[in-house]
């Protein structure tokens, strides 16, 4: 059994930025020469989050639609009061997505369903880069 | 250290069926002769998810109506306008929850609390088969 | 490649006790012996979740809202009439947050972001012990 990790940087504009990163990820998949095992994701900054789904631009709408209201930017937030950037719903809407995610992969592939794809979630309020650790263990 | 994974298919009603699948993983680790290690649960598909509950019928109800209030199913989804299917609530869900879980065993033993079972959530809207990836990293 | 577990007991003073666990977790990098892996957290028990924070007082507050907001404390819950307890709300916010989180590390050090701490929330009611599982897989 082995372990790959690689750092990729994922550029964004921010506000409730969801990219598909799914190809990225299968790159590493391929390059490792790994056949069997499981790829861990993790963002690394509290405003971003991973999770998976079908990406299509309306469902893209959709899910946007549902952080505003679980978390809508125009509400008060006390962490503005802290330093006074406004990036408040970033951070509750990322902490409840949470930065983690695992995907298995057999024979080279990763175990997605048809129409279902990774994402990260840029949750800040500005364009950024983004740090995403890929790790790989398998044989 | 050894790595075993396995395919499991799990028959389930839909619109957000709570499914106990505790024994069915149970199982997966007995079969395994592994002793401690961590198991990873990946649900194939952009409508399903996985977490942990109490399994007991009143809280199954309880969260079913949270994620009503969440991502209601009478709401206009821009999904709806993509496929003509209405499952927009079931997508946001599921990215919501999301789809991967992790569970360290011990002594062959999931370290799960007494009342802690792991769920399995099928959010589409029909009954459904569905992947279930069960991967077992340990010794 | 070697696997590395190990229990911790947090005490928590629960009411949705937002926990910065972050320097327990390095210690625990640190003791291992390991330079390079993932390290794989989980909590046991159905009203306790892991996620990663910006662990400031307001922000703490902010994120305890949004609980309020997506499984108020005062609500009817069905799950009270099963065992006269009154922690519904507990376990709905538990679920949706989830019990495992993965965080990998590299040159010993964990790959979080400059403002991201791991948190640890207890959502019951009362004052608790959470049993902690850190497992690391590396080498």
């Amino acid at each position: 059994m082995k372990m790959i990790s690689s750092l990729v940087s994922i550029s964004s504009k921010g506000n409730t930025d969801i990219i598909d990163i799914t190809t990225r990820v299968e790159k590493e998949v391929s390059k490792s020469g790994l056949s069997n095992g499981v790829i861990t994701l993790f963002v690394s900054g509290s405003t971003g989050a991973l999770t998976t789904l079908e990406y299509e631009p309306n469902l893209v709408k959709d899910l946007r639609g549902a952080f505003e209201r679980l978390a809508p930017e125009d509400m008060e937030y006390a962490h503005s009061k802290t330093w006074g950037d406004h990036n408040g719903h970033s951070h509750v809407r990322a902490s409840l997505v949470g930065p983690s995610l695992q995907v298995p992969f057999k024979e080279k592939r990763l175990q997605l369903g048809t129409w279902q794809q990774i994402v990260l979630i840029d949750f800040d309020t500005r364009p950024r880069k983004r740090d995403l650790t890929l790790q790989l263990i398998g044989e």
